[in-house]
């Protein structure tokens, strides 16, 4: 995934020459915390944030270019960048917001704190039978009885609790992946965990070849 | 994991009576976009965001109790809530801070987007040759050098291109979890692949016993 695939494209350029008090207004009005500079070609030139907005409206500045950051100052990540690049920087330095620039340095659009946590998130969010349904489709020939009959075996003999195939069915419908790795005890043991049940469910299919 | 755990305590209390202009300097100063107001007894009563505080400065308000967000209008998560549940709010409502009460509603911590982005994005930075290891653990009796080959072998089918075992052992100490899920398409897809390399490798290993 790149810079450009996560970014929001909804924002708004500030000019050198826009007043204090009108950007003020605006920034209000879309609830963006922070807004990029620009020059007539769009190229990033500097940064406001509400800070500076609340400093220049105490100080009665009149134009942004007297409240903005420099160019020199702004962490940017380029269009291409590895989305992962966005998600660092806004980790490390708890920014709100990485704009996103093109070959030309023409901001194009805005990474958000609040967005990664929705695309992490999401991810995080995906049922695990979604993910034993990939592993049924992988497995190739093994019923989805099977695989449960499977899990709820391996499961047991995890936990020490008995549980049916059916049970372990409902559990693994309303799950998450997010919630999984949490109640098992994070991302290795879950990955663990599936793949006792490949090779239970294998174990027994080459018994059954034998028979 | 609870709210508690995911939220920050480095943060500021307001007061109905403190002046806009004092806390607009106090809000830069901390670099804090939104601050909970709370009683004497740290009870939550009120929400400040720089938006309040610019608008406050330009119409002359004098007291935060002027221009706060009342009680009713404020998200918050309790203590003892999924952190999920944070993260959640976060995501759906683009916020930039979630504040956390205790059972007395007095405000303990503030969940923030960028601690969030911090703790998800640790989750998918997880080296894929730690899965391996685990793995390996459940897959007993294999060697680490017959999943790389194994894993060599599935590469090549799925992606077409040849990869040595020794290639494949480097991609995989350097590469995330985050990594490997946008490179093969999705977790359910990344499962799959690993799920395709066990099944190999016990296919190689019946194999041999048979012979």
């Amino acid at each position: 995934m790149r810079a450009k695939e996560l970014m929001d494209k909804d924002f708004v350029y500030l000019n050198c020459n826009d007043g204090v008090v009108e950007v003020s207004k605006v920034m209000e009005e879309i609830r963006r915390f922070t807004c990029p500079v620009v020059n007539d070609d769009k190229q990033l030139v500097g940064w406001i944030t509400s800070f500076d907005i609340t400093r220049g409206l105490r100080e009665g500045n009149e134009k942004i270019s007297e409240i903005m950051s420099g160019y020199e100052e702004i962490a940017t990540v380029h269009e291409m960048d590895p989305a992962r690049k966005a998600v660092l920087l806004t980790a490390n330095n708890k920014f709100v917001t990485v704009p996103v620039v093109n070959d030309n340095n023409q901001v194009i659009g805005m990474v958000r704190a609040c967005d990664i946590v929705e695309l992490l998130s999401d991810l995080y969010d995906i049922k695990v039978y979604k993910l034993y349904e990939a592993m049924q489709h992988q497995l190739k020939g093994v019923t989805w009885d099977e695989l449960m009959a499977a899990s709820a075996l391996v499961s047991k003999k995890t936990t020490g609790q008995k549980i049916s195939a059916k049970e372990y069915e409902e559990n693994i419908m309303h799950s998450t992946f997010g919630e999984a790795i949490w109640a098992t005890g994070g991302l290795e043991k879950f990955f663990a965990g599936l793949i006792s049940v490949g090779e239970m469910v294998i174990a027994r299919r080459v018994g059954n070849a034998r028979k």
